[in-house]
């Protein structure tokens, strides 16, 4: 049976698990699952994941998981895409939980707030907006002068943080001045093959 | 060099990396920080981790490693608090970024607004609280007869999930009618040797 991914395509969330399946030419069957018509409150979604949410996917075997940063993690293991290396591996790890805990809530959800429920720019939750600003700032540092956010490859982390980044501007968010995240979502596109996406400043 | 684990002793973040070292028998140097002074802000602890926060752990060979739940699942590498099966360990991963996503960001900055700023359970965020009970009660259920979150042994996903759910009532959440969960937490205070925390209700 092949691998089943429950998700939702403007999701990042969701597109981790695509993009990392993709580049590891792991097979698969994506079901669209619509959250705003309750479809991940249905009782045979809920046995899948308890917790309700998407992604989740089904393996081959039949067995489900959860959390998109453990599935791209579990998917990746014993490939390029998860270093061999303990350390390298924790270092993964670290950037891996700073994502779900530092930037995902304040750059996914300006964007959610814009590009789902129409709020403008302006309307903006203004904590989330400065902790999404600050979220980037800290991706500009720690990718200038680096090709890769750890080792010297891509790994699940630069895929976990490209699904959202790449997608900022459209939670008001401007890339323009931050080069080395700009440099670095363009290297990760050609890298998994995905055509640029037009930039809303 | 003995690993020294710069974190704060009220701060369940850094509690799971005493709590996991101390079970495996790692040594350590435990170095208390005060965010509250801007220990975390200075040049020199940026260096070990640029995102400022504790806990932050430099190893015993010199290398920093930042983030609660990927330092105890460095730590835990081989041991039985790791499961060896990768379906297992991925699941312990799916609670790891549960924790840090849809509890702590509830159940433990409740806790904060009420021991370190002072309110009362009446002014704390009503989402906040709502989203924090409903992963308390994602717990309950998920802990309904069974022993331990993953398999058939104590690992790192109980112990960050321990972290701040013992601590809950200090963040005006009534564990009473929970169990499970009471029951689950006294097991993990015995299996870790940890004094049961007198309970406020």
């Amino acid at each position: 049976m092949v691998m089943r991914v429950f998700g939702d395509r403007n999701s990042g969330n969701c597109l981790k698990v695509a993009y990392t399946a993709d580049r590891l030419g792991v097979p698969y069957e994506w079901i669209d699952v619509d959250m705003t018509k309750g479809e991940t409150q249905t009782s045979a979604f809920l046995v899948m994941n308890a917790a309700g949410q998407v992604p989740v996917v089904v393996l081959d075997d039949g067995r489900p998981l959860a959390q998109s940063n453990a599935i791209i993690r579990y998917l990746a293991r014993g490939s390029a895409l998860l270093p061999a290396d303990a350390y390298e591996q924790a270092k993964v790890d670290e950037l891996l939980f700073w994502e779900q805990y530092s930037h995902e809530p304040y750059v996914a959800v300006c964007r959610y707030h814009m590009a789902y429920l129409g709020r403008s720019a302006a309307e903006r939750d203004a904590e989330k907006v400065a902790r999404g600003e600050k979220a980037i700032d800290f991706l500009e540092r720690a990718l200038t002068g680096r090709t890769w956010l750890v080792g010297d490859h891509m790994s699940v982390a630069d895929i976990a943080l490209l699904a959202y980044t790449r997608l900022a501007p459209e939670g008001g968010f401007d890339l323009s001045a931050r080069l080395a995240v700009r440099h670095w979502i363009a290297r990760c596109e050609a890298e998994l093959g995905l055509a640029p996406l037009a930039r809303a400043a």
